[in-house]
């Protein structure tokens, strides 16, 4: 079983798993630079290898054809499991649980190679669609606080694309921090942080990648990443889940503008991306959240000072990468 | 000039430098796997080529031989600049500030290739010594709230082994939630968490990697990283530079150990090596704070996730590290 270990300095959560623990020889050839070769043998996101992967969860099937265009299955080895008991507990002066929670995979398409900057809006959309099918229906687990959709380009273990949905039973850092951010400032001001710094960005223009209907897309001001971009939705809502109809189809453009955007500029980048939404459950759920999306690429070299510190040094300046992005189709 | 930029919703302070920007072509070379090739030319760090560097600011010579044994220069490419004003200021809603501070580079040995592992505890001893009087020095000036000390093995940009010290006028993020944490402790105990995890780890026995006079060196009960290891005083302790003469030997004697376990069980890992140490200059010195060492390996594959969450998936139990770690000798 995997354990949530809770960092009594900082009250960081982290997991730690001990069911297969790796030990020197699992990471002697791990040595930077790291990617790892395409495992040998079939893939188990392609269709026709179905039986490889646990049950399926939830589908959507192409259009007018046969076979699958989205599948969600459970991720084979979990971070968190579904099965058990939370067991908190001290261990010495410290606390401990169980890593109880949800862990699936969201296998995007059915070709092996694909990319969202490739790909049709529309199939963006069911991606989209997916993902808040599930969020929908894991909600109805009453220990699960809070939902984590991520999403690794190329991915680390299988390049078939695909993404994880996360149901945790803890509140992560960064959402806990920007929570408390939210509400210090809601405290202040009675009003939204991120709906100003949506009419700051409108006004001042300089870090605006692209606007749709519903979506403002730009390169946040203390952008730690080169070319960090943050996709957020312009009236507020705290629950991506709730997402309306014609709300997700302007985000599936949003996407699809933004990473081509990517792809033409920076030659296919790696890239993480990830959605922020509110925890869910009462007493934990906050309407005062904005949900947004943020997106790093992969690029760039300064992890030790970052992690070192806990402080970000980034050489593009989110103007300069906001004007490329913006120029980028011309 | 560097600008430092606060993120409004977490409060995090971002550097964004701006003299040379980075555009897309600087990054198009860097995709994963990243390591720099070494660069053509004259090392810069190596004997001889002194000329090749900013003028020297601090140096001990070999003892009983002609020529430096450990040398600080000025960092060609600060990220923070010595001359200037803060200029704290708006930006429409946000805060920004120019980075003004000391950015120096510590030449931890003559040779090109040399590391941790292999260096005589009296050479290790040396660096302490030079890591400890620059800041001695540095703390004369009133305009640096914070001192950090950092190491990246291999370095990135040049492999000749060096260390940057960095003198910031903002207390990082990291260290931030650390006072926080051990202030609310303080508060309900009265005790110093540093000091009550100690008396736990000793106690437990089973995270210990090895204890010296002075210094204990164990695998964190939360461990983020795997084989992640702390170098923790066994006296209460603020500041890292006002170590005793005795109790930098023993230190040095505790790094040489801990790094030769390191190079002998994961066959000379790559890492990151950060000191913690209290603010300095009124009011924001804390008594309270228990300065340490944060070591890193640079191994396993985990970015994405973490990055997303805040959230951190360790597959080495620390107890296992530690139990790798202590008998890697025999």
């Amino acid at each position: 079983m995997a354990q949530l270990r809770r960092d009594p300095i900082t009250r960081m959560w982290v997991v730690i798993t001990n069911d297969h623990p790796k030990g020197p020889s699992d990471y002697l050839p791990f040595k930077p630079p790291y990617q790892l070769p395409e495992p040998e043998g079939p893939c188990p996101f392609c269709p026709g290898n179905e039986a490889l992967t646990p049950p399926e969860i939830y589908s959507i099937m192409k259009e007018g054809e046969k076979g699958w265009g989205v599948r969600v299955i459970p991720n084979k080895y979990p971070f968190f499991r579904i099965e058990g008991e939370f067991d908190r507990r001290p261990e010495g002066m410290y606390d401990v649980m169980e890593a109880i929670g949800a862990h699936e995979i969201v296998v995007e398409a059915p070709e092996h190679q694909q990319t969202l900057a490739l790909m049709e809006s529309s199939k963006i959309r069911k991606i989209l669609q997916a993902y808040q099918e599930r969020l929908l229906d894991l909600e109805k687990d009453q220990r699960f606080k809070q939902f984590l959709i991520l999403k690794n380009y190329p991915g680390i273990f299988n390049r078939h694309p695909h993404s994880h949905i996360l149901a945790m039973p803890v509140v992560p850092r960064r959402i806990d921090e920007e929570i408390w951010g939210i509400l210090d400032y809601y405290q202040r001001k009675e009003r939204c942080i991120f709906c100003d710094i949506l009419k700051e960005e409108i006004l001042m223009k300089k870090r605006i990648i692209l606007e749709t209907v519903s979506f403002l897309v730009f390169a946040p001001f203390a952008s730690r990443y080169p070319f960090e971009t943050w996709i957020v939705p312009k009236r507020h809502r705290s629950d991506f889940h709730r997402l309306q109809e014609e709300e997700a189809e302007d985000l599936a453009l949003a996407i699809h503008s933004l990473f081509l955007r990517f792809y033409r500029l920076l030659s296919d980048p790696p890239y993480s991306l990830t959605f922020h939404t509110s925890p869910v459950q009462e007493p934990f759920h906050r309407s005062e959240f904005h949900w947004h999306i943020e997106i790093r690429l992969r690029i760039g070299l300064r992890e030790g000072f970052e992690w070192g510190t806990g402080f970000f040094v980034n050489q593009t300046p989110p103007e300069d990468a906001a004007a490329f992005l913006r120029e980028v189709e011309r």
